[in-house]
């Protein structure tokens, strides 16, 4: 497993032309601050930040009722990161013709009735999806200082888990940082930086209101159904840096059209998904990842209200969810 | 595999002191008109309902944005109907200190980035969950008029899979009938009937607009997380022609806090799922179950804005799903 | 989840009239001696008394080449102990005509030709099955004393899976307890002693040469089929000190007609599977589950060739297999 | 999911020099005469071959009691088809140090008890395993004339499963075609004749008594862990006229170190897994795949005694298994 899942980290990496220092990598990067400024039994993080006012303010800036979906399907074959993710797998484990069958000499059924129902395994964190607080760690420490001795039992987190996350409606704002550099989508590797954002906000003439929903659109998420493996195990996406300064807007959730939000492989190689561990441990603000932003990017529409309902697994990391925004 | 599902079908109809006639039972259950009335090609059903305008006026008619959950948890334990359908399991497949350890020695990871990921496996009508229309069939017919022969795959349906189901923005409509009886639940095996409806309605103050989500209270839904196993294998639901009535008004989902919408076992015992046969395949009116109405009872909230978003599992017969309530 | 294993764990211990004492349990069990004789790399265990002499002599002992079968179908509905444990799920995840379509229509395949292909949903402890050397602790401590930190990653054992499990092929000694009690099984929590072993043995005119699998028969296997879960919850099963004597027999693995091979509740109910502790963990004995072993109690056959060969699951903490006896 | 099969049947047909016919093919592939000759309720197929008698006989043929192992691993990244197959998953579902603490607080348990249980998700057909008669279809037919109509239930085979597949303890014989033609091993897509096998048994000396497990050496096997997808997708393996003269011989099983027995892509690529057809429908003749040949065939042990014992999975279309060939 050594191999491949260096190449996922390493492989792009080559290709983006980068140099990959030889000497030792020292563990220096800055993780930024923590804003666990909820009380120490908070689970929602930034979840706080919308309220019954923010709610109402974001259903009322609806002005068509018109939809725009966000989410891909959730379908055998959806890219994930092997092997540190788990493949997607759905059959058909009743079916019409059987179940009627089995209705009527089990249960005496004369009504001609069946149905089909599917069997699913999975973990949350396939196509468009959100992963809950507590999904990602930095050493023993979860968001709000939880410790991983207490963290989880072997059927999910005890504190944050998706169960626990909010509702989400706000206002979603699209940064459309692949037009913004003119090209149809960024190259694997590329790390969108602050001025990136800050460049296309204003190009868009968009700015990024408190408690905002945020998706960064890369041009990438075209691979999700095209390429899904090569789509998985590279992608451009945001820098620490950016990560920083999205949070400092103190939005509620952050993702993009890409596997991992942040860019694959990592600005340092060696630094592994340093913006998750910023995001969801030290910010408590929660990662989207797998969006389909295309439609919303081809429209233009740089602002909306974005509505979001995460099933409540109890003690998941994530689920996958149906994300759409409304204009 | 017989025992246990005769005990489903027929152990309440005793407590409830129904006589099941040793008579050959005759199919003479009347299920309805189809109202296959948006073209041959239609996947949405009574989805159509829903336009930009109807959904711009339920998003408006929210007043306080305060937000009522109407989720259980989906959780080890959550009931389900044996042997037809299977049981919930998840599991930690990944935790925060081996993974830690495993990005460090595979990947040189200097971060101590760990992360836990969890392993689902589960049929999708599992707690709080919406039913495909493609779900269920009369004989070899579903929705529209789609064969059985055409319906499906090994890994799920063709046509009428949940993935095709829209969003759900609508004027949601609680109708208290436990209250209106004036007891706490009704009794397992009882058939809610038009009467009923039409009198709880009458006592809110309460009209069904079309296009509603109608959700039916009976104060079984106590029994989800107490007594899962009995609460799967009986309850009160809506007999055969209240599904009707509420069906005449135009409705796009009808949900109830029990286990199957419809009243288990059914009027006729030898007559299964009537109600998933008048409102799926004839209607293309989608079912939502084990809805937690309990709060939105106690509050008295008879008209919302209620918004479900069903993930868009390709294929799948259904989806479990977060549904709010918005006032 | 509580409740439901307290129940596990008493529920019985009431049924047979023993009393629990409400003074504080002292950990005061002696677990018995370690048997760590094979060196500090060993994962063979008493595996290791198997040699190419003693199979060969095993093999030689067979006389008509007649089969006794000691497995029950592995099966929707085996029993299982809930929470620690998981349901067994099975289902037909290809079909024939389906497959044929596809192979036909994707691949062109002009022969007519489908298949089925199951999906199966396990823990490895279901049916009859053997359980790996490292299953099982002592607080941190695994067989050999192998330590927790480094004895699993999140897919499996590291060291003591069933996958290090050599193929059994020994003597097989039923010692028939239920026969000598006069009984057609045992009671639920009733603890075999010594004295019932050798009693037994000395009844049946059987010897424990070493190097044998000895099956214990409880009659309490009956009820597998007819009752799984009440099977799964309590039992008759060996007590602390016949597992220490059959150990000091030099035996391979030891199996019964159980759920636990041991008796459930324990002698002690606040000392949970001692007898897996002393027997995986200090003698590297292994533990053979849910025998079927009534039909070799009712051919009075007390000496037999026992063959078992573990499918390699890499990992695994134990695997279902099929058990026979030669004679 | 049509390009990933078709190259599946295509790419190494390519590879191996071959020419695909752009004409119509027509499906005049001879897929052999019939041989239920068991009775038209007989489940063993070529079961039926192996007596009392004849085990006897096999195992009284070890002379030195020394076991080779047939047998690969299973585990995560095994080969599988894809998409007509699925992928094993294995995690560990239960932890020692959360059982210790769930035992400690939910049933009081004093013994510092712990234990490990894994979540194993699977179809049979991975790694080295043996196909049940049911497994194949000549469109509505299966083995011994049964239809397809009342073959199977939505949670497995109703009469051909793996649970009825007897134990198997035969003479084997290997037949080394790699050494036979010099080569380390074969190309993918070569089909092995008739010729071949009599050829390479001629210069072992070995013959083919009746009732005996034959396996193929292919060389191919090598690939198994190295290579698991290419593995999977092509190689070298009997071709349709070398299955016929194989159960001429009436044999019990034919096996060999690759994924399918027969050569992929077959002879005429249109005509999909034929060797299936003859041996599973037509003759009741096991296939066992991705048997571990290598050590054998290198200790040149052309005629050993095999044992092989198929877990009673019940309705399941196989069974992965441990295989050992006694010298």
């Amino acid at each position: 497993m050594k191999t491949k899942l260096r190449s996922f980290l390493l492989s792009s990496t080559m290709a983006a032309g980068l140099v990959l220092s030889s000497q030792a990598v020292t563990a220096d990067v800055d993780l930024g601050e923590n804003n666990w400024s909820w009380g120490k039994d908070d689970v929602l993080g930034a979840g706080n930040l919308m309220t019954a006012n923010s709610i109402k303010a974001a259903l009322a800036a609806v002005e068509s009722g018109k939809i725009i979906e966000l989410s891909h399907d959730v379908a055998v074959g959806a890219p994930y990161i092997n092997p540190i993710q788990t493949p997607y797998v759905i059959t058909l484990a009743r079916t019409s013709k059987n179940m009627e069958k089995f209705l009527r000499d089990n249960a005496g059924a004369t009504n001609e009735v069946g149905f089909y129902l599917e069997r699913i395994e999975m973990t949350t964190h396939v196509s468009t999806h959100i992963d809950a607080l507590g999904h990602v760690t930095i050493a023993a420490e979860l968001y709000n200082g939880l410790d991983r001795e207490d963290a989880a039992s072997d059927i999910g987190l005890n504190h944050n888990g998706i169960d626990k996350s909010p509702p989400f409606i706000a206002t979603g704002i699209l940064i459309d940082v692949a037009a913004y550099k003119g090209v149809d989508n960024l190259e694997p590797g590329y790390a969108i930086t602050v001025a990136d954002l800050q460049g296309a906000l204003k190009k868009q003439g968009t700015t990024i209101p408190k408690g905002a929903i945020v998706f960064v659109h890369t041009g990438w998420g075209k691979n999700f159904t095209a390429k899904p493996q090569h789509y998985a195990h590279t992608g451009p996406g945001i820098g620490i840096e950016a990560s920083k300064w999205l949070a400092s807007k103190s939005v509620v959730a952050i993702g993009a059209d890409n596997m991992a939000l942040e860019v694959t492989p990592g600005e340092d190689p060696k630094v592994i998904f340093p913006v998750h561990q910023h995001l969801l441990v030290k910010q408590g603000i929660y990662i989207i990842e797998n969006v389909k932003s295309d439609e919303l990017a081809a429209q233009k529409l740089y602002q909306t209200t974005v509505i979001m309902l995460p099933t409540k697994f109890k003690g998941a990391t994530g689920t996958p969810l149906r994300i759409i925004a409304l204009h």
